[in-house]
């Protein structure tokens, strides 16, 4: 890829992106392989105002070694100055900046209890921080870069080079990044959605049900006041973001509390270093009550067991089969991509701002709205070219608004 | 380097530098380019018993921007969540490993007043941790491996693979890695030292006197009941550990008020990423009177002049021609190779334990000894292949201890 090309996405992430004002502290996370990138967008974040960018340096050979040879009481512990630190840029209005570029095999083979008990204690401790950018008070992207080992799972054929220059090239096409104006992309793209959320969100739908040829047949109770979203977000200053790039989905809550029938999802799930495929899951009011995995099935369930919201859903998403990234036809093993090729839903926590005033409400007022609450939210795929989706109206009345796996409205 | 080489050195750094005991945790400092080696170090100190590592990354490339285009009033900021980092290892008792690679002209152009004003401030915040290191209450270890900017700044004729290829083997033979069995060799080395610094400690000289062609000639008071050093040091609990790898050096602290004469630098020094060449200092009663730098005068400057301390004498080492290093004629623009070169000085803070009991001693009492105290330690060289040295008694008789750069005892 040319430097230009780099610099356009760089400038993307942080104009689009995290849309960085004048004066603001920007967190950069990275993998120390994806430097060169992370480089470019703390430059971008300087030059549109920042007054300070915290380079958040992570590596993911050594963080296998740690999960392999640390002492085991290390997976439950959670250092109070990584507390502070983030309790201190939050303080500050910072901006967050998330480069991923994971090699999703990277965990393979590590005791998933090491894994499952750190995840926990780490969502635990930074419930605080995290809400925060979940009701949208602080505003936050996550992108991504290929690394080596990334591409070369993907394309296994190619040697290394050619794998990180095509999956460039799918990575900068997705997140339509590769034409002369990004940023003027992005606008139209966000303005593309608006027609299809205001539909939902004026249908207001009392249930959705999800059917294909794969097994899913599955009826989602909704919230009331249940808000669709998509094409981006708004912080509480009225400030636009795009917490994902690249984003092809339309998404809310659904009601935690009811959801019947079965999910099969459609693509494997790259779960912190861990695959996990097969997935099937059967549901009984909102509860997951039985599950497996075909491949990573102690992954999932330490995901579904983590806490009582974890075996529930938090998220329900829409994508089209038109979605570029669908159309790539290419497994890209991170849920960033994958969750934006195909229709999904997430177990455990639900975005507070998913119904009308929810950011504003306490944990007990969103549970009794049925708005989930969790220390995880995990997406897994379960879109398919023959996907069905019907609206039903408090009275029963259905309308068909996904047919074979495109909008109907 | 073959793979097997650069283990072997990575195992002597966390065996015979930090001396990593069971149970105990790591920090590991080092920059994104050094990464291959900080990981052979982070595996050599979990074979070591190490309960967890924790891998510090920076980044000079990112950090030069930083210093470049961050809001200015960020370098009177150090945040609080980096001294409670400190703080929570510090408790644990951890040990530090140090890996330097830094390009000598990283800040080149960088505003003097803003490394000044964050070194200032960087250093008033961890005033307690670095005490912990400087008393040998914590054992910590500095080594270096190359990069390809410093390796090009030493070797500018060479391409930049046969350049860091040749850097590596200077580094290896330097720091006595190179053979079979480093940790033996290491052993050796460090009892080597004894019987010269068992003669230093027992003459108990009242002064030093310091004179060479290049227009050095330097009286320096030594402290009653001062210690002398070199080969490694040894922790509170009695581990050994060695803080520099290299280490060629027989130290101790001069008086902080009895330094009287002339000292012109024989090398030129690489502070934070500038150059600062040329060096000649006046000394009055301990203090530098009048100081002036060919390049890096405004550097200078700021060193001097960062407080009380910084203007006065904190270490003087002894360093014979023979010295490997010194025999390689090659000037590492780095302080921890190119000290271990020549003799030198340093101005700024006084390791307390340069007298008898000063470990356990206040402030206050250190002054009224004439160990010096400063936010600052910065070492530069004034040795010379005719550098001579007396020790000086109280009487006034003199004994040549140094003789045209070697020992004469």
């Amino acid at each position: 890829m040319t430097d230009a090309i780099l610099k356009n996405y760089a400038k993307l992430v942080a104009v689009s992106g995290v849309n960085v004002q004048k004066g603001q502290p920007i967190i950069i996370a990275a993998d120390i392989s994806a430097a060169k990138f992370a480089r470019l967008v703390q430059e971008a974040c300087f030059d549109a105002g920042a007054s300070d960018v915290f380079m958040n340096w992570r590596d993911e050979v050594s963080a296998r070694t740690h999960y392999l040879k640390a002492a085991d009481e290390i997976f439950d512990q959670f250092p109070d100055w990584l507390v502070q630190r983030a309790k201190h840029y939050d303080d500050k209005g910072v901006g967050y900046v998330m480069i991923y570029s994971d090699n999703p095999d990277n965990l393979n083979g590590v005791d998933p209890d090491r894994i499952k008990r750190f995840a926990k204690i780490s969502r635990e401790k930074t419930t605080e921080t995290a809400a925060l950018r979940m009701s949208n008070k602080l505003r936050w992207t996550i992108c991504a870069v290929p690394s080596p080992s990334w591409a070369k799972k993907i394309f296994p054929d190619l040697d290394e080079c050619a794998a990180v220059e095509k999956l460039w090239e799918r990575i900068l096409k997705a997140s339509r990044a590769d034409g002369p104006d990004p940023i003027a992309e992005w606008k139209a793209h966000r303005e593309s959605f608006v027609k299809r959320v205001d539909y939902l969100n004026e249908a207001q739908f009392d249930k959705l049900r999800f059917k294909n040829s794969l097994g899913t047949d599955l009826v989602l109770g909704m919230p009331k006041e249940h808000i669709w979203k998509g094409g981006g977000s708004v912080d509480k200053d009225g400030l636009y973001f795009h917490p994902n790039m690249p984003t092809e989905e339309i998404y809310t809550a659904p009601d935690a509390n009811r959801a019947d029938g079965k999910v099969v999802a459609s693509l494997p799930l790259s779960y912190q270093g861990s695959l996990i495929d097969g997935i099937e899951i059967d549901f009984k009011d909102g509860k997951a009550v039985s599950y497996k995995a075909k491949e990573g099935d102690a992954v999932l369930k330490s995901i579904v067991e983590m806490d009582e919201g974890s075996a529930r859903l938090g998220e329900v998403a829409l994508v089209p089969n038109a979605s570029p990234i669908n159309q790539m036809k290419t497994l890209f093993y991170n849920t960033l991509y994958d969750e934006n090729a195909s229709c999904h839903l997430a177990l455990g926590k639900a975005y507070p701002t998913s119904i009308v005033g929810g950011a504003e409400m306490s944990l007990e007022e969103l549970a009794k709205r049925g708005v989930n609450h969790s220390l995880t939210h995990v997406d897994f795929m379960f879109g398919t070219e023959d996907m069905c989706i019907w609206g039903i109206d408090a009275d029963g009345n259905e309308t068909l608004i996904f047919e074979n796996g495109e909008y109907k409205f």
